[in-house]
């Protein structure tokens, strides 16, 4: 650990700074159980806020939530050919149900006769036990959508985990539909790409590309996938969600049909998509620095924090303005709410207060002392930038809301920025090589490539960057012109964005 | 199942009552996994508001949510010695964390070499995993208290499993306190329980008992446990919502001391305390009927109902009146927010639709034809009593605000009357063994005991009936006098309430 605050800066080592940060701002802890994490309040209520505006968008596009059992028969993993070999290998497997005393006094050991007919696993993803219960819903097109999401915990049993990026345990909402025809289903996985775009770039401050997935880098068991990709400060591309049409391929799997308008029995078309505890991670790899976190005033547990100074009788006058001052600025309210607020009584130094509200990633900051109050003035500053700005108490409320607009607008254009300084093209191989080489290498590098998958192999193994994605727009208009794969010379017909990743 | 509705009247069975409702009404499906259950949209959205509304009152009340991993490591659960007796037992166990391709390619199986060094349970409650972390969170009296509450999934693998009621795999909140004194800690255990109380008789309409656990039913590791407890109208208890004071047992068991504002080192004294969807059970059996759900205006998924009748081109001026008083009646609100209103324009029979939303528990439902449309009229209906109102259509959104009322009123005042008419008191062992016998047996038996858990042990074995709890107040001030015990005849300090339970 670094500076005198306690974190390693960016620039000396990217890996533990986010590592500090995560655990200075008291956003989460390891766990004791390898690869699982404690989100700790801080980070929690990140969450939350996003579980919050998520839930709201997914109920406006129609949809439900329900809730499917954790424990997911091992054999039905199976039964999706592709789906298996994605999910069903590094999982937690319950084998049995019962503990017992050891014999000899030393704890509790497993009950040998409590084995379970059949081991279970704990669900990486859903699509099996849910289709497993579609089948007993679906009968007819009247049936028809089924519209399902479910916030949920699941497992992957992750050998190299990080905080919020990558754990053996995460937090999800997975949303799975059911639907009569091809259109209809991929209408649906566009819809929801476009509710995860407008949540990474409107909530979030996260520009993202949206587009497809290569054949490589699809989900096990879809016919194709869409993804949101991000860029972190240290050049690497964040896959921040995915929305998937599955085709008819689980509802075959697990032999969902409905009878058609024309009395046609026929298999249901589907689409599964799912943001995390993740999109955490990506909020804090593109907007914080050396001081903490930075987080976007719609998802930030505390929009203003009000930091009284001054001691004995004066403290008690400069505590009753906070209050007064705190109600004000609930009440001006923002974004369709209150302003989540904060006076910060601890009994600690001005100093102390100031840099762990930056650590914690406070909005605005707003510091009020006697001689302050005595000129009915205080002092704001914003979290990004960090000028101090005077201000005459009786605007507070209304100097406050400005600010957090210019924020939450402000965070968005310096991470557009920041791509857009980014991403580049590249028209020969060496030029490409090099662009994954050295010590600011990276960002997205938009490529022409042959379509292939074993090409899209040699140059990940070559240079470890993947494809990100195929644009649904291209980023620029000439990207959408055919031209020579970067690798084999062969016919592209468009380029695609190239990135290491998380 | 018996009448033409499909549900089993509860006079017959009222076991099969409640399992065919719960299925008619799609709350719930019993899940391929033993034990487990699906909890589909309808009965979700129930859950979905008992969880707003609780949330609410814990954020009020100081709480703030985190998440602790769902993996303990088995030796864990043996470091409070009467909380291993109690939770080690009937779990979900974790042995492997991988599987692999089976040779002769019949599926997947458990890969031997993906052992884990020590097996993990999956939580059955998280009192260890989380003073493990509170461990390294509390050093001083300045970090207490420590409150918060997590919404999670657990296991407890159950050989009787029962919908909502009683499921290997379930939904709940879980809250763990860490306090400076004992006082404290008693303060929260307390403060819970009234939020546990208040929520129980004024969101879900459920009067309840609070009180203290006798030994033998408190929590397996608690210093003492608070509890509410209800009466369905099969005359057993259901517990609704327990809260513990833990004393030092866990600081104990996990070394979690503080320094105090004196300097000294002292352990750290902790509550802890949960709902689950067991509330949405309790919910079906103390005010459902032999038509289906009956659900609390303030936890109904659907308030209001419209239901068009008529065809053709008269049916689209009655579909243009009925989206007209839906949002009228969204607008008038209620309980602080939108009414939730449904117009059932599915293709069926008026018939039809009365009793399916019968079945699924809409308050109150609205129909309109084209006659009523001509006058000006429609009719409102109530899901207690069922009584038809005519109502003029502009006054629809004030009649049906002030029927929501009437109903979530009605509902407590009915459910009080049963509980009151099956509360009794009995002196003697011969009229306490009669009340626990034949038909319309149980009830609440108000009785004197020793305090001793032998007595209650014979008592439970003779008779199935189990000390629910010692009052908090006495339900009659007489209760409070002492007597002699109901088995032993040795004295007794105050009456206890007796039931069977679920």
């Amino acid at each position: 650990m670094g500076n005198e605050l306690g974190i390693t800066p960016r620039g000396e080592n990217y890996s533990q700074w986010y590592t500090d940060l995560v655990h200075k701002a008291e956003l989460a802890d390891h766990s004791v159980v390898r690869g699982c994490m404690v989100i700790r309040p801080h980070g929690y209520a990140i969450w939350e806020l996003m579980q919050g505006a998520l839930d709201n968008m997914f109920k406006e596009t129609g949809h439900v939530n329900a809730y499917f059992p954790m424990f997911i028969p091992k054999s039905f993993l199976s039964k999706e050919a592709e789906h298996v070999d994605g999910f069903a290998k590094e999982c937690a497997v319950v084998t049995h149900h019962r503990l017992k005393n050891a014999e000899d006094g030393s704890g509790v050991i497993v009950d040998p006769e409590a084995k379970l007919e059949e081991e279970l696993v704990i669900r990486p993803t859903s699509e099996t036990i849910i289709w497993n219960s579609y089948k007993g819903w679906i009968q007819s097109w009247r049936d028809l959508p089924v519209m399902i999401n479910q916030w949920a915990n699941v497992c992957r049993w992750e050998m190299r985990p990080r905080l919020f990026l990558r754990t053996a345990e995460f937090l999800w909402q997975e949303g799975h539909t059911a639907h009569a025809t091809y259109d209809e289903a991929e209408e649906e996985a566009l819809t929801i790409l476009g509710v995860y775009k407008r949540f990474a770039e409107e909530w979030m401050c996260v520009p993202v590309i949206d587009g497809i997935k290569s054949e490589n880098e699809k989900f096990a068991g879809a016919d194709h996938t869409y993804t949101i990709e991000a860029l972190t400060q240290d050049f690497k591309a964040i896959q921040a969600g995915t929305s998937h049409h599955l085709g008819q391929n689980f509802a075959k799997a697990f032999d969902v049909t409905f009878q058609s308008k024309e009395g046609k029995l026929e298999h249901v078309y589907a689409t599964s998509w799912g943001v995390s505890t993740r999109l955490v991670g990506t909020l804090i790899m593109v907007h914080s620095d050396d001081n903490g976190l930075v987080a976007p005033p719609k998802l930030a547990p505390v929009q203003a924090v009000i930091i009284p100074i001054g001691r004995g009788e004066k403290l008690e006058a400069v505590l009753d303005a906070a209050a007064g001052m705190e109600k004000e600025i609930r009440a001006q309210g923002w974004d369709g709410g209150i302003i989540r607020t904060k006076i910060d009584k601890r009994d600690k130094s001005p100093g102390f207060k100031f840099n762990d509200w930056e650590m914690k990633g406070a909005c605005i900051r707003i510091e009020i002392g006697p001689r302050d109050l005595e000129n009915g003035k205080c002092v704001l500053a914003s979290r990004l930038g960090g000028e101090k700005i005077e201000c005459d108490i009786k605007d507070v409320a209304a100097k406050t809301a400005e600010m957090l607009s210019e924020l939450q607008t402000g965070l968005y254009n310096q991470a557009l920025a920041h791509r857009e300084a980014n991403t580049s093209r590249v028209d020969t191989w060496d030029e490409f090589k090099a662009a994954f080489e050295g010590e600011k290498a990276g960002g997205f590098i938009v490529a022409h490539w042959d379509g292939t998958s074993e090409t899209e192999e040699q140059i990940a193994n070559e240079t470890k960057a993947t494809i990100r994605c195929i644009p649904r727009e291209p980023l620029d208009p000439a990207d959408a012109e055919p031209g020579k794969c970067i690798l084999t010379g062969k016919p592209s017909t468009q380029r695609v964005v190239f990135a290491k990743a998380y």
